[in-house]
């Protein structure tokens, strides 16, 4: 048995550390919200704030103090059914489209369910086992971290009053950066997915070697003034620049911007985390769908890299590095820095991969092993880390993936072209 | 010019007492309401509390200040977007459906606005004109006490937890009706419609002659004992029963029974504003549509009255005896008390009457002018007064209306037969 | 017993007589169709021709041969599933929505089924009975030739080649008709509702008492000329014309014209049996809902008759005469003649009466006592006949009832005003 | 110039015998089909065969005769409107859910329309550019020729009547297949996609290297037998079985058998062109979704193979061998012959790889540019042949393509694993 007290201490601080700043984050990126900011779904992709704090403890409580801590009585007993999300395994639960009716529990009696779980995961003796669900469950807190924010974002976005959800001082005025540069790669079987002892999704392994093209990659993400190129040029009224289901959904939702921009006039504005702003330049354009990424490479000439490409580009790039969330930071991708070739932090970047199993991919047994592996249709994946992405989460092998119609997450692009 | 201030003294008490205590009511019954609770739409037919808060502040802001009181400052200009609810002369307006997005301005924001219209009604110098404004005002306000509580109800249902929305002390166990006995009328031309100086809807008028046939009405709504007698004897399974639209609807939503009631092994249970307790047989049962109400009185060898005929029967009734909403009072339909002849509380009633307008109906002028006529196609008149009723609202010719599949405002029903 | 052809001659002809004449006229109705024409479905709300050419069969060889003729057997098993239209008394059936799927049995089977039913019939010993029910079956078939067309109409209408179902010979250019001259009646208790021996539907009875007040009522339809009057003044994009529900659907469906006028240059055209052609001033507007309806007259300051007015207006009209359907005759309101008070033919006229019981309705028993009572919620009754309804088909006492959005019928309006 | 009368004979027969060929099988397939039976669309996915006749008509007409014969006339203007499918630079079209809506033109128009063309495309002096645009057309109608089965199938399907479409003498009583065997494969470099000079779609190129890992493939499809196992083990009931989404649509849809089987007693019958038949348990299931497909390898502790995987398989297999369709031949999987290793015909395999475009693919210019690229997201590629596809369409190259919940076409699956 072993307590998380008596870990050992590893580079990136000891697992009660790191559990103790995950949990203290979570808590830190609701600091502004009430109860009801807390509490409105505002659409069925999303969850409310208050469900990601609680569905997070709940993680905890059930697969580490419930699975392992001989007594543990659950803090209460009808909150499994509220705030599981989506393991077939661990019973009913209530329906994804009707998060946003509970106002009970309150976001005051979530912190101290909370507060409870993290005294009782603290104090507890543990078996090996148990740890390695720990660094699972602190991964799991990071992701929706990342997804609190994105929803938080999408739920003030819907009240015309356009509050922002926090005043940080704005990024002073920021370079434009100049224009994209390729990065040559002439192709060859490569080792792409996860290596190493380190913390990784299921999903992100086995290591396994794929073959590359020759091709080239841009050394940075297409920015906000690039898209109103494409913009001004039709790129939002031309079907010839389109995927068949792309048009139908520009078409259908008369889509003619990135979500959250917003006209002004004869301009246009967008709203973020810190309120409604005009556009950056030289920012990564952000809150774009597959769709709209993919018909932008193909209007550039483009096109959007694999992910065994991107992984290969980015293997020597630092994950630590780039605009990302902090306990302090603010939350907005920022303004491009010229001549380095970021790969982490801004915005998610649309792989042009499926996101689909790995050769000898097999998934976890158990409820666990519900965790990635049961999404593996019809989405695309996305590589790096945005500026909501908790810093330290992201790494070169991480794959997160989305449908690609959606665009609540920070999405961006990067090019990638055949040579 | 007047002020509220300087108006006589009714019976009813001053227009101001009236004001003060009808603002008042609409705070008491948000006092044990969360921030949170408040916000939420359970359904697009509900609003939230917040909503209904303001936009009965809105109108005295509107209608009154705006267009009385010159100089007047709007306390928010933005409020009127997200406040109007369905005047199209007043412009643009905030989606119905999305009611339940506007996490800000808070209950407290709200309740601050609240208050800075009635110091500024109140003080204000007005023109005989805006004083009947401030009648239709209170009462346009009581109509949305009854919504609120109807919509905080609907709120609450949808939380698995079932946290009841007060505490009042339960009723005391209450005695069962007897048989229902039938009021006589041998027909004839009548008057029906609003008579007299008193407040009261466009729609209730004029006053005009109409023609009644032999029947014989109910002295008391259907009672829980007898709908469950409806249920046993197959109610929601013959459809032979039903009209063909209820048919439809029953087997759409897979309905069993009443709203509110729920399967606790193999009896029901109800949920109410003060939680969930077992069905009490002697009270009128509540939460039901036209659709359930007509198939009813069809299983029963009976039909529901015409609004003519109840009003007819009530006329020498008591519109503020009854179980209604005081500032105090539970709200909650009562057992019936075995011989009274109670038309007013408890329960609205289906008339079998569609909601039309009047010989000589002619809507006001202007934006108040689209207060009730509008809604006259698809709807179903439903007279008396509930439980979440304001004492002192209704009368014999107070004509309320929903549509026939609508059941989440305190509807029942009484019988009628032809003789 | 008795057999059809033994019936006494009655001034319409014996019953045998009129059985032939109606069957006939079905399949006359549908000489220009295509065995395809006759089988797709244009919308839900209309039903396939072929369909109807069944289901009027089915309901003679169900209700008078297989419960009244000791021995016969049903043509095929298998079509009283199809073709049964919304008698739940009669077991499972073919879903509504799907009707336009059944390509097989052919026209020409259904043709034939047709015969051989006709055939039994006519031969048949029958019970006294019986000849009520082929009586019912005879105006069912009548109300089904007028769907036929409207739902022919509505087929022909979706094919954008707009091919005419005929080619019958175009009318005459015809007269303006005058200014609307009024009818006035100065109120009082009258009587409504069927009288007499003859044959009538259920839910025109009982002939009953009601109280008119004083008003006068107009003696022609709306003509296209007065609607384009009413279009020219924005009757379509002002909010104030329309009752809520009725903006609702204006809004939602994008409505600026009656059905099936479609833009040209400048001006417009309507699509008829007899193809495309451009609009005829004299002739009543057709092919609106009740919401335009009710906005024309608010416009016009007028309001629409109660069905007790027109009732009233029209008995001592001939409802033999008018622009009704014959054997031979066009099918398409003609321009108006001037002075007469035409009140049957060209257009079913919308009352703002809803389509309920009269006082002391009683359905029949059975099966047959689904006909008319249990779609009584929801709709508004039409009066008069169109240029669709087979002429002897209609009457004073006629309700026929449709929802108030729906307009794929021959439907007009006639002002009315209190005075 | 040159004509396709002038045009060398190959190995597969001239161009000209090609396209006589393929243009009499069209009308071959639908020889027992009623003008109605061609007209209706049971789906949106699906078409009208009638639609499919005419489509593949005016691409010939569109592409070969307007844009390269001098003088040609359109034999009907208005035909493009109706009768493109998705080609956007093409101009605007009839709406793809209303296709069943067009009685006219009759399957006899229709059949003059493709006789003129044919006759016109005969005759014409081509420049010979225009001749790879005919074999492209070829190719193109033989895609239709499959989902013209398919979509009569469907059509069929909705009718309860169960009229089969045609009554080819049934398979005599077939072999049961031995157990799976399976192929190994230890993984490496190989090359996929077209190569030579043979016709092929431009998705199938360009040809290029790509990594296997070890692995072995099925030497057969899973049989209707192996898949009544996976029934009677609760497959449609184990969410642990299947993709979120894959589990989402098993239980909106209320899937629990594959397409077109229908309960019969205790067991189950299973629909196909030539009617109502019991299972046949040697036979390849057919009509499932990738989702199920999925969910049974799975089950079966396998896996989908890659797209990669299937073709370097079948790189040697006889694509002309197998159950495919002929002039003459049945249309239905048959009882597998036990050893030989078939992967071609009978039904198309789900390959577990996403449809994406190959390194280095680039859509062709020009409205026939729209043909296979803009359907690059969300579907998988499925390999093979099935007993519908013409014989001598297929290769190993060959990428079909469809979204996971389809499965009206002939779908299979054959499983794999990794060694």
């Amino acid at each position: 048995m072993a307590s998380l007290q008596s870990e050992p201490r590893l580079a990136s601080g000891t697992l009660l550390d790191r559990y103790v700043a995950t949990r203290a984050l979570s808590v830190a990126l609701v600091a502004t919200l009430s109860d009801a900011d807390a509490t409105v779904q505002p659409n069925p992709d999303a969850s409310p704030a208050k469900w990601h704090l609680a569905h997070t403890t709940w993680f905890f409580e059930t697969f580490v103090l419930r699975d392992h801590v001989p007594g543990y009585r659950a803090f209460d007993d009808r909150y499994a059914y509220l705030f599981n999300s989506y393991y077939e395994a661990e019973g009913a639960r209530h329906p994804r489209d009707r998060r946003g009716m509970l106002t009970r529990p309150t976001l005051e009696a979530i912190l101290a369910w909370r507060a409870h779980v993290d005294q009782a995961l603290i104090a507890a003796d543990l078996p090996s086992e148990a740890l390695a669900l720990i660094e699972l469950g602190i991964n799991h807190e990071q992701q929706h971290q990342e997804l609190l924010l994105t929803d938080i974002l999408a739920t003030f976005a819907e009240n015309p009053l356009a509050d922002p959800v926090w005043d940080h001082p704005r990024a002073a005025a920021s370079p434009m950066p100049g224009p994209i540069g390729w990065i040559e790669h002439p192709g060859g079987v490569v080792e792409i997915g996860h290596a190493g002892d380190g913390f990784h999704f299921d999903c992100e392994g086995p290591r396994h070697r794929t073959l590359l093209h020759p091709h080239a990659i841009a050394d940075r993400p297409v920015t906000n003034h690039e898209w109103r190129a494409f913009m001004a040029d039709g790129g939002y009224t031309r079907p010839e620049l389109w995927l068949a289901d792309g048009w139908a959904w520009v078409r259908g939702e008369g889509v003619d911007a990135p979500l959250y921009w917003r006209r002004h006039g004869d301009d246009w504005l967008s709203f973020a985390l810190d309120g409604l702003h005009p556009i950056r330049p030289g920012a990564p354009v952000t809150h774009i769908s597959y769709y709209e990424a993919e018909a932008y490479a193909r209007w550039a000439g483009a096109r959007l890299p694999t992910e065994a490409e991107w992984e290969t580009a980015a293997a020597s790039a630092d994950p630590l590095a780039g605009n990302q969330l902090d306990a302090a930071g603010p939350v907005r991708p920022q303004a491009q820095r010229g001549t380095d070739c970021q790969f982490f932090g801004e915005v998610w970047e649309w792989s042009g991969s499926a996101y689909l199993p790995y050769p000898g991919f097999r998934a976890a047994e158990g409820a666990v092993g519900e965790y990635n592996g049961k999404f593996m249709s019809g989405q695309f994946v996305l590589k790096g880390a945005s500026c909501a992405t908790p810093r330290g989460h992201s790494r070169a092998s991480y794959r997160n993936f989305f449908y690609p119609h959606q665009r609540w997450q920070f999405t961006g692009l990067r090019l990638a072209k055949d040579i």
